[in-house]
């Protein structure tokens, strides 16, 4: 395994560790696939199905010759991540009337987010190379993912969050786990760029979507997908998209499988940005060479609330790869469809059902034809944030000594 | 299967269903588990372990054998609850000073409680009945948990809420699944009564402890346990206690396991109650034959806070059958103690650290010695019950361009 750059395709070691190559491009881990024997693998990946203590209980680490390889097993933090549910919710389907669709809920993952299984892969690292202070800055996912491990492991973590428009259960949540938060007047774009420009100097691992470690483990989410339908995939896979690491990593993963042979051809992508918070759609959607931030990204979902994605070009060649398509949705749009995954039983913070409400548009509009099928990714839990339902919903007042009981209950 | 009256030993069949037995006992579900081949069930639920989808990938449904045989599989409603994580957090454990310590991490399930293994159980019941609406009281994880299991199924859930005392969070994740909530002046115990006398006349299918089919599911908690420890189990069980049902679900599992051969011995159970809310654990010390209500039960550890547990006779059953021991512990404990499972990384809502409080107070006074192992049940997720922890930590404001840092990451 060694990292090369995304920009300037100059490659380097994984130590001593950089976010960053010095050309100020991304990197992105190199896997040394063509090493890999694929049936064996396959037949490891589903004896370990059966594990539930250890290391390759994770949903993550089962791939581990997928994913880091190298990595001795004595630095690994795991919380059995992954191992998350699929949903094939009929109701939903009905009405779209598309031939199959499922639901990926990563919002089942021990922190309540899809974050966990990047999370776990980056903190194992840290952990490897001798860190015992943990970094990242966000908006409430990844802090509460980092802090999380970082306990797991002993270790502090330290969060950098922007001190408005965060969901005040995620930022509890990650005190809860031993973080210390630090809340500073500015955007998530602020806090990237500060940790990225002292993290290293400051001690710190630093655990932003930008590490490449974290799309390794976040590609074993398409492994798992692929996995449970017995190696074959949807013909779409929908991504909520701010950070825009998740397409990044399951774009990975995807071709990852496709020249392990594990699939015959890679899915296509379409990636849903909320209305307020698109500047990756709109690039595309203009055709522009480059990205233009959104100097005041404004979704009240939190998680999407980005205006200066930090992944945009791996994002870029993931869609040119796919085949895929970006749209966006309004944050009544996304409400709506929170409300349909909510009443299905499956659930998830309004971030999740950007990937329903952008299906909804793509079947619309005949992108997505009525022959074809989907998996919709959903990225964090319902509880993670219950302050947008607050005033949602009106409690029933009853007398339990004298109500019209069968008018209550028509 | 059948059910037993616990008061005065007459059976019944589960068509009609009743919550409770004409003498006002209550009922409990009778097994055939001498009709059951241990070594082949034992290979069969190894062999399902590693099923992702269908009714045999659920934590609960994967021992159906043991737990409802003769219920079809399309009634079925499953959200995969069970498969929860099993955490052994060294730093906690040499604190205690004992040999082994395992944390169950029910906290994981799909709903965020343990509720979920009966639930599933239960709503599958009532479906494979024909019926469409389902009802319990709760101060809130049962509600949130039934919420979901009826939006699986399409039905529609009513939960009874007393007005104070709940948790906000929990009733936002009930309402949002689609369940009406009916708030009502009153405590918990005036629900139940309610439920019990009123719910069948109104076409409600009742999911309040008492109901038989829940403990069945619920048992599975220890089935999982020893299955992942190769079917054996620690020393110890140390369970949380509010309205009873964990303790009667796996006492019976236990049960279950011993005359099946899987298990050479019953281990011993510690019941843990809040003091404010701890009628069993007074009964238990004073040696009391009866049970006496706590009229104003008062515990911030809200999923503990019932005065009149309606499992009591269950309980001290179980309690016999395995030399259990109770103890009680404050408010105060019950917080200590959940801040140390917060910062090992795994995180609990207050009652489920009682778990903890408890354990520490039984080795302390060496009713647990150091040479023994335990494992404590989680119930509930740290998500569902943030409002505790408001108040309770600082944000640290720091300015990007300017902090000391060496002095704020020290």
């Amino acid at each position: 395994m060694r990292l090369k750059c995304v920009d300037c395709g100059s490659r380097c070691s994984l130590e001593p560790f950089q976010v960053r190559c010095g050309c100020g491009g991304l990197l992105e881990v190199e896997q040394e696939l063509a090493m890999v024997d694929a049936e064996l693998l396959k037949r490891r990946f589903q004896e370990r199905l059966s594990e539930r203590m250890g290391v390759y209980a994770s949903g993550v680490w089962r791939y581990k010759e997928l994913i880091f390889p190298e990595l001795p097993d004595e630095y690994i933090v795991t919380k059995y991540e992954g191992n998350t549910g699929m949903y094939a919710p009929e109701p939903i389907r009905e009405t779209l009337g598309i031939r199959g669709l499922y639901f990926k809920a990563q919002s089942e993952n021990p922190s309540g987010s899809f974050k966990d299984n990047g999370m776990t892969v980056a903190v194992s690292h840290g952990r490897s190379l001798g860190y015992s202070a943990f970094a990242c800055t966000s908006t409430g996912n990844t802090s509460s993912s980092l802090a999380m491990y970082a306990a797991m492991g002993r270790s502090q973590a330290y969060v950098f969050v922007p001190n408005r428009k965060v969901s005040a259960n995620k930022v509890l949540q990650t005190q809860a786990y031993g973080a210390r938060v630090l809340s500073f007047d500015g955007t998530y774009d602020d806090g990237i760029r500060f940790l990225e420009k002292r993290g290293e100097e400051l001690g710190l691992y630093v655990c932003n979507s930008v590490n490449p470690l974290r799309i390794e483990g976040q590609k074993s989410i398409i492994y798992e997908i692929a996995q449970t339908l017995g190696w074959s995939l949807p013909d779409w896979i929908i991504i909520p998209g701010g950070a825009l690491s998740n397409v990044s990593a399951l774009g990975k993963g995807l071709a990852d499988l496709k020249s392990l042979g594990f699939i015959p051809s890679v899915p296509r992508i379409a990636l849903i940005q909320a209305e307020g918070a698109s500047p990756f759609h709109r690039m595309m959607a203009s055709g522009s060479p480059v990205l233009t931030p959104a100097p005041r990204p404004d979704t009240l979902a939190s998680a999407l609330n980005i205006g200066n994605p930090p992944s945009w070009k791996k994002a870029r060649s993931v869609m040119e790869m796919s085949s895929g398509v970006t749209c966006s949705v309004t944050d009544a749009e996304i409400l709506a469809a929170k409300a349909q995954i909510d009443r299905s039983g499956i659930g998830c913070e309004p971030a999740s059902a950007a990937t329903l409400a952008g299906l909804q548009k793509l079947v619309a509009e005949k992108t997505i034809t009525k022959d074809e099928t989907a998996v919709c990714i959903l990225t964090g839990n319902l509880l993670k944030d219950t302050d947008v339902l607050r005033g949602s919903f009106q409690d029933i007042p009853v007398d339990l000594s004298g109500s019209d009981w069968e008018a209550l209950l028509r």
